[in-house]
């Protein structure tokens, strides 16, 4: 089961590296981890989507509050939370299947950012299993390559996680 | 100066922690890292913002290229690349002032996810110095919490930077 964790941390070297080796000596499995700034500039904030059952993830938790960078931590529950990833994502395509790629990308809500003779770019943003049926559909015209940030999420409804509470 | 450097490297455990770490030791000053599955499972690829001159812009490259972990090392032009980032930010609003909000919104091109009582949450896409703006429009409202990615970028034209070549 995956699992959203929200850090709130001080921004200064060093606190993603000593974030990452946390996780990596403990073999915990990240899905992704994104971090960056906030308001506060003193304040950044990775998302961490690890893969585990609620024992790994109470683990985890503890972990990071004992790190002395870490200003906050708290699970979110996918369900109420707003979920989003971005991903751009070179295709191939000559101009006799180019149609084909467009047509995926108006379904899915994709923005068609750059073309070439052989290829077009798309930027989509969504929840990751919406970025991964996108990359499902244009598999068969062949990938050139591409970029994903790894999910932020924010909880639903006025409640903030923030520095001061 | 900004540089842009995309890196491919192996997916394990204890890259991203290694490659971090080797920039806090180093003291460059990373503006932000963003790291992402590719197509391939085995792969995952960085993009990682320096600020510095062209020297440090080498000498990050020399370094990286010794990792281990890394596969491919590949500095993009800011001219020649479509560079985005994902901001989610949730702004306190009332009845009496959301409409404003929601006029920047529309604006700055950000979509609304999600609304309650006392606040907005927008999504936006777009270049960083854009979500910059759109962050400096709403912080007289109030700004609840937020979350933004750090940005991915790939070459514009239909060249790659790939594993195998």
């Amino acid at each position: 089961m995956k699992h959203i964790v929200s850090v709130l941390v001080e921004n200064k070297p060093g606190v993603l590296s000593r974030t990452a080796g946390l996780f990596a000596r403990r073999g915990f499995n990240i899905t992704s981890l994104t971090v960056g700034e906030t308001d506060d500039p003193t304040v950044s904030r990775m998302t961490i989507v690890v893969d585990g059952d609620d024992h790994i993830i109470e683990q985890v938790e503890k972990q990071l509050n004992k790190q002395i960078d870490v200003i906050r931590v708290r699970s979110l529950n996918a369900d109420f939370s707003t979920r989003r990833e971005l991903l751009l994502v070179k295709v191939n395509c000559t101009q006799k299947n180019r149609g084909q790629v467009i047509d995926i990308a108006t379904i899915m809500g994709a923005n068609i950012v750059d073309m070439s003779h052989s290829t077009l770019t798309l930027e989509m943003t969504d929840r990751p299993e919406r970025l991964n049926l996108l990359l499902d559909m244009i598999t068969p015209f062949g990938i050139a390559e591409l970029a994903r940030t790894g999910m932020v999420a924010l909880q639903k409804g006025g409640e903030a996680i923030t520095a001061s509470k």
